[in-house]
């Protein structure tokens, strides 16, 4: 009931940040180094092909592989949401240790937090990263305050979620 | 807090219901009749694509574009929602008579339904389908029981919301 | 022999024009209309996605559904390529007349002009649009002069070739 | 005139084998290990989507990056194409050292061999791998005996063309 009132008022009034850190959704291949990096965010197109009429908002925080990331990137990352103005917070990240960004996120009060990354590149054809940005979008606007993971079909809560590295797929754990 | 709960049972035990009722997000095209028709459903590929692991069921009730449905065509997606064991519903539906179809399902008790479709073919390089079906099935888990449209990155009130067909989206009305 | 001497000079000098005509290929979908209109063409963007190196130039002559072309179009299509200053032509065009446009260009010398479509709009992602343009673009660098149709993954001489409806594919006539 | 015969019986007759032996173009991306490594071929997945009807052939020679490609692979590569029934040969290949191949091949009579590959794997919704395809099997049917490269939209001598490795495109030599 309150729920059903709240997201109409999302509709009208809300405002959600994105915020892209790196990870796989965003690599690029490079033919001429025979390698990879980590390219400009795809998120901006994904959500204009989605014709995605909401009101958001995309900033760059950094551009690593998860697994690069350091104490004071999670720091940086939890100062840029908790002094954003936008109460509902969209992050993409690598998969590798998106868990622990979200421990790093637990103590933010009054906000949506929505990690989401992807498993295989945005720019490949078949990929899970523009379902996954659908799905964080809508768990931002409708689920409570908290830190949420929006991977494999799934929304986890962020803090009772592992990635199992071998099926390559996220699970709640109790 | 609640919510928190509620979601990581999802993970685990969870089934959403996928009803295919037609509409753009299955228009197929064929050169020989130089003609779009509904094709089946496009929505078991995308969401393998997706890697989803979140037990779900697809059944086709309709094939139709949404401007063909009857009244009896609407009593029978309610009474298929209605007998379903599934709590949460999401339901793939032409855009132009959906609406309609959310009133029709304002009575049923006790269920989180999720009406989206497309603007585009999902059969489309560039559409809206997967992104709006990543939003419905997370607006299925984490959105309390009720009728809810996903469409244009947002998550409506179904029954107060209607389709701009000057702008081709959906706006939400008081 | 003097094959090989010839297509080293086009990778160094030639150009190629593309003359545009609609058809399937160009198609795109209109929701708010549930319908489908011929939209600009996809050649250019198709061209810069494939990183052709090779000078090129497209215009648009005709935007039309094939069965739609009279003979003022097919006339105006001939004038079109017997003006043009380069001797290689590629003509986007619907597939249910190809082969009468073929008959229309018999009469041009020293021009080597491949017609090429799709079965499927290249706006879809599963297309043969992005094949058959490079196929059309080899073609025209490689085959000697006159009427050529690049469609099924086969190069068929223009004059002898008919599209079999029902099977949704081109044949070679004797 | 003698090659609008040639082409024609091409299309009733004619048989293409193509070898693949790795490269950018079969790419595949493991997020577990955050790494690109060679994956079953798509072509045969590209011509069906193709709608080729042209009656082909394909075999797994290799699947190696090119700059791990020895001289032992290229002799393979090379009695692969000289054993084989099939007149006309297209060969998947890495880029990076495509015209050395094209130099062990250069030997060989009486077959038209096109050396093919893509700038971006195949996989990525943004490649050149299907239209470079299209263009080597087009260049299959129409070109010369001889050896030669369908990359960046011309269709090069392969005995006299070089990959600029800086403008990441091949570039004719004299």
């Amino acid at each position: 009931m309150a729920r059903v009132v709240a997201a109409k008022e999302n509709a009208a009034v809300s405002d959600v940040l994105i915020l892209t850190t790196g990870g796989t959704i965003d690599k690029l291949y490079f033919d001429a180094l025979s390698t990879y990096q980590i390219g400009e965010s795809v998120v901006d197109r994904v959500l204009r092909t989605a014709q995605v009429k909401l009101p958001y908002r995309v900033a760059e925080v950094l551009r690593k592989d998860s697994l690069e990331l350091t104490d004071d990137d999670r720091a940086l990352i939890a100062q840029t949401v908790a002094d954003a103005p936008e109460r509902r917070v969209i992050i993409t990240h690598g998969t590798d240790t998106m868990t622990h960004t979200a421990q790093a996120l637990a103590g933010l009060r009054g906000k949506t937090i929505v990690l989401v990354g992807a498993l295989a590149p945005a720019r490949f054809a078949e990929s899970d990263a523009t379902f996954n940005l659908g799905m964080a979008l809508a768990t931002a606007q409708v689920a409570a305050p908290g830190v949420w993971i929006a991977m494999n079909g799934t929304i986890f809560d962020g803090l009772r979620v592992r990635k199992d590295r071998a099926a390559n797929a996220f699970v709640a754990v109790d």
